[in-house]
């Protein structure tokens, strides 16, 4: 499978390491042999060669395309455009970073792809987020796939959990934590930190950005809880469809007082359906102890899955990191290689 | 397709109950057309019809096959072997109670299947904890499927999660609780009931039998520790290869004791890789309250996959009853289902 990463930022270079060490195991055990013929970035520049880039050199050279060397059929400086259209490659990688008002260029580049015949999967929570249903009816008009594992929980499988293993069994509910952030900030109030305290920490582990609004008012998780609710329970939301809530009101008091009685509070994204409309919030909520999102601590995230034939079932897992981002990419590229294998 | 089922008790009424319910959308949304033809039990006899039971009468005399309306097409008194080698069914669905000593009849059953070119489903713990390896050569031998999604965590997908989901992460370790009985016990133990006084709560919820011997001795977490091994890792564990520990020797003290220093006693079983070698056991356990199995109260199961590239991942559900142990077995069938009509 030939594959075009538009970006290569730490998820796009985590890709290419999984696919440099394990691309034996890879073709040994799966048949899945993956072979980066592009990639593509805003301040970089490209490289395309269309019969595959050296993952070795690519990588040494990831800060600086220059000194890659070079070989008969690389071409450096074709666009993005270009390399979707006009490229070998069979599918595309979306990991630019998220815009998540717009989601350009995000859902340009998947749209292009889609509509060139390619597969598309991505990392960057924008496309699936504001305009699944439009990119998810082009793909199947193409005979193509549109998969988004990355997007939420990282290299945990929730999706495809959701959309795979649960088919038949009846989706009524999902509600999850689904940032890593803010519950990391959540479980150091409990230990005895303040919620400034807690979030300069957060800030100095990487998992918070300088400017920490995304997570902590909660627009990363309603992203999140939008693309769940699209692509796992057919709705068509937008940002102004989702009531959200962040942290930043709450005290280190009330997570004491929670705590004495056994309870947490946790930031916790719901889709759910009502009146034949697909729903969806994020909000603070006191948990008690037995709720199974109550102990997800840290920076892990989880979601339950509320079904009509098997009330119950909850994933969780550490969310964060290139090479867990990457795996759910790869995830996703076997999904699409054992599709077009079988039988 | 064409369905025999082998048992017809709780689980197996469970299914077929679904089948009624949901067929509908099971044929609507994925395409999947499931009818029995056949089902066969020990004390009750046998009905057959190559054209298809109908599910409601079926249903309706489960207790006594005699009230089953007459029809053209129906057979009644086929003997399990004549209707697994003549009868016209795709697959063989064994729900029988399970005998983890021999893992007899069950195994001999799905032998019979797979040899008669029929894929073989079991909800019965004792073929794929006690036979995995040969009978899944057999199955790869004559081209259909030995799926056993019903045994480990009922309803809730854990096996599909790590043989499908978690396909190319390279799982390391598993640790899981496994035995939902013994976990309600240890649950209402931290409530303050003595172990006596837990046993026959579980007892008169119908968690545990009269003999409570397989939940609380750990024969039932040894029995589904093999079966992850085997399906999972490689493994081709017998039973004495499995150390195997229960509760019955833990006191109120040590659980609250426990509990007073944020700790969970929690019998688990774990596989992993040592020497080339494929380990098992099952332990009772002290774990720290952030271990992702210590909040798993309840009746409810979990299991903890590590892998290489992703940390862990952890799934947990509710796991008996009919309904959810139904669906994990339909979760079978349409895994066959998709398998076989993909492009």
């Amino acid at each position: 499978m030939k594959l075009a990463l538009i970006g290569f930022g730490t998820v796009g270079q985590g890709l290419a390491t999984i696919l440099r060490d394990r691309g034996e195991t890879l073709r040994g055990d799966y048949g899945f042999d993956g072979q980066i013929v592009a990639v593509s970035t805003a301040r970089r520049g490209s490289l395309y060669d269309p019969n595959g880039l050296d993952i070795v050199a690519l990588l040494e050279n990831a800060q600086d395309f220059s000194g890659y060397p070079e070989s008969e059929g690389l071409q450096r400086g074709w666009s993005t455009e270009q390399i979707i259209r006009e490229g070998n490659a069979d599918a595309v990688v979306e990991v630019t970073p998220t815009d998540i008002t717009s989601g350009q260029p995000a859902i340009w580049h998947i749209q292009t792809a889609l509509e060139s015949g390619k597969h598309a999967i991505s990392a960057n929570k924008g496309p699936a987020a504001l305009a699944f249903r439009d990119l998810n009816t082009l793909a199947k008009a193409n005979g193509v796939e549109f998969y988004n594992e990355a997007t939420v929980i990282g290299g945990t499988p929730a999706i495809r959990l959701g959309e795979e293993l649960l088919a038949g069994s009846g989706i009524t509910e999902m509600r999850g934590i689904l940032n890593g952030t803010t519950n990391y900030m959540l479980t150091r109030m409990e230990g005895g930190a303040t919620y400034m305290e807690a979030l300069t920490e957060a800030q100095r582990l990487g998992y918070a950005e300088t400017d920490p609004t995304a997570d902590v008012e909660g627009h990363d998780a309603a992203a999140k809880v939008m693309i769940l609710a699209n692509v796992l329970m057919g709705g068509d939301l937008k940002n102004a469809d989702v009531p959200r809530q962040g942290i930043s009101a709450l005290s280190l008091e009330e997570v004491q007082d929670a705590l004495k009685n056994g309870e947490h509070y946790k930031l916790i994204g719901k889709v759910w359906r009502e009146g034949g409309q697909t729903k969806a919030s994020v909000e603070l909520m006191r948990l008690p102890g037995s709720d199974p999102l109550a102990g997800v601590a840290g920076a892990d995230m989880a979601i339950t899955y509320s079904t009509d034939l098997m009330r119950h079932a909850t994933i969780s897992g550490a969310g964060a990191g290139a090479i867990p981002t990457g795996f759910a990419l790869l995830s996703d590229l076997l999904a699409i290689h054992r599709k077009s294998h079988h039988a």
